[in-house]
């Protein structure tokens, strides 16, 4: 039988292993920060409606440049995120990994470099190896924060073409001050002065979660200042896959030198504009997630847990002497979280209250039993 | 205000313009053979009803390997393409461009090169170019087949790592016999054997509508064979973007290397395997296609145009001393086709026979102009 090893594969991709959580079937899942609530009934419908209309249709290519949605996602933007912004500054693709693979192929690639301050979300180092872009691991202090000196230190010493600044970061949950996040712009393109700058992207998908204000306001002024949101949480819609971007209008254009033509579905972009009619419902859901979010760092605590302040729909939680044992520990407990392999850390997604409930429970046994 | 050019973006992007034909709203468009058949009316209430259970559980990820999907295709490539295959030889993603791009991640790249026979479908070049693959323009005759000899010669010398044969090929509407694509498989290994071989694609996303039998056949017992296939054609879904490919088990986990994770989103899975319950419909639509293509053929030829042969759902014609003039003489006459820029020669997709009468009365007054 033929391995991959035996396929004229990419060195470096030799020995690896797929990215992805395990799926497993347990009662309580609580380990890729999905939003608990299903779409509401009236928003099922109303997608079934437009899909209906764009499946009339289908036989034809979708709209390449999906204008009614990038300017849905646009008004959006304005109305929620502090900062007026049009469809010439929106982008859209398959979920906010594809959004940055398409910034990396143009920005990035072979002979170029991409930093990100660890740990971060794990799939800026993954894109940037499958785009051929070096990746650089930038710090973090031990609280999780970024320090501004370390990191600006990292900056002029490696000169990175793409900085990745993850606000608020996963799996940590850390909000990122807007100071940092000047800080480390300028210092990126003090550094590739002579390289027309660096491109600075500021992943916010779990922005909507935040107790501070959108980071968005930054990109006035900053064309290579770039801000990547997404539909999978705050719109409770991971199965639709559809991230996007706000920035000049220049990175807009950009993109489009790599995009693969018609890049977005049809019945994607049916069902995203579906869903951006629900707005007020989806972000109803968020401030019921803000609350149980703020519920679980507060219990976690009172059980003895270290928690790291969260602006996320999640919550990393320790210390254990060993996370993974933990890990396994509540899976047994039917409980399934994230060991993303932060030393002595585990990450919890704010379910529904009873998941919450049923995750604590089981905290607690596990703190009884490891103290007993 | 910011240009591209003030952007750091990739030298070999500066000066590029984004690919893809123009979208105009004209009275009858066969420039993106597209299918001109919408969907029947009982597949599109599948669909909602498909989409609506999905849309019940968006909250979700879709499932990461689209296990159902991919058991559906290799059952449909099983009936209707002669050799037995299953979920474990096919792999989908987001359009055959995707498919393309995930092969060229895992067996192209940085350092690498990929061949085509040219003129074939601009895509691949563009897609080796978008992941850093060094790009080889192969000859083909002046009938357009293949000239044997001239490709084997050509990949002894650039011993490419990725080969890509097109068949049909696009634009010219050229099938290719299976004895060439073994030809130039077993030239391909020879080049490379101190390197594992090199991956051989055969582009079949016109496949459904050939005289001649699949290529599928030949994956067998061929791990380094690989055949991608779309449903935007014969199954009249060219807004859902649902391309696969079929190959030894061994390639099909190579590209979950490099595919981002969640890639294909669950309204289109759902809203593909709606379609392939109505395989049979769809494909009787495909023999109503194949039927005016042929008059399509037979009819130029009356006309005094030079056609070449065809196995496709679009025909290619001329010959112009100025084809970019013969494009804009039948856009002013409402018919739109397209200019692949390959010498004298435009491409016309087989539309329904009122569109393909509309489009042959064009080209009739076109021709007595142009000889009075």
């Amino acid at each position: 039988m033929t391995g991959i090893d035996d396929l004229p594969i990419r060195d470096e991709l030799r020995g690896k292993s797929p990215y992805g959580a395990p799926q497993l079937d347990v009662p309580v899942r609580l380990n890729t920060n999905e939003n608990p609530y299903p779409l509401p009934e009236e928003l099922v419908a109303r997608i079934t409606e437009r899909v209906a209309e764009a499946a009339r249709h289908l036989n034809r290519y979708p709209d390449r440049d999906a204008i009614e949605l990038r300017t849905e996602l646009a008004g959006y933007l304005t109305r929620t995120a502090g900062h007026q912004v049009s469809v010439a500054n929106v982008w859209a693709a398959n979920g906010s990994n594809e959004v940055l693979q398409q910034l990396l192929q143009t920005f990035g690639g072979p002979g170029r470099t991409a930093i990100g301050f660890e740990p971060s979300y794990s799939m800026h180092a993954l894109i940037s190896r499958g785009t051929g872009t070096g990746w650089i691991s930038g710090p973090r202090n031990a609280d999780y924060t970024i320090d501004v000196d370390a990191a600006r230190a990292a900056i002029a010493e490696h000169r990175p073409d793409v900085v990745f600044i993850t606000s608020p970061n996963n799996p940590t949950g850390t909000a990122v001050e807007a100071e940092t996040v000047l800080a480390l712009h300028d210092a990126a393109q003090a550094a590739r002065a002579d390289a027309a700058g660096a491109l600075v992207v500021i992943d916010e998908a779990y922005g909507e979660f935040s107790h501070r204000p959108s980071l968005l306001p930054l990109i006035e002024g900053r064309p290579r200042l770039v801000l990547s949101r997404t539909m999978s949480k705050a719109f409770g819609a991971a199965g639709l896959r559809l991230g996007y971007l706000a920035a000049d209008p220049a990175v807009v254009d950009a993109v489009q030198l790599v995009r693969l033509p018609y890049h977005l579905s049809a019945v994607t972009q049916a069902t995203a504009l579906a869903a951006l009619e629900h707005t007020d419902t989806l972000l109803g859901y968020v401030e019921t997630l803000k609350a149980e979010r703020d519920r679980l760092v507060s219990e976690l605590r009172a059980l003895g847990c270290e928690v790291t302040e969260s602006d996320a729909n999640f919550v990393q939680f320790g210390r254990f002497e060993d996370a993974h044992a933990a890990w396994q520990a509540l899976l047994e407990r039917g409980v399934l979280v994230r060991d993303n392999g932060v030393p002595g850390m585990l990450r919890v997604t704010a379910g529904t209250p009873a998941e919450n409930d049923a995750f604590l429970d089981a905290v607690r046994e596990l703190m009884k039993e490891t103290s007993a």
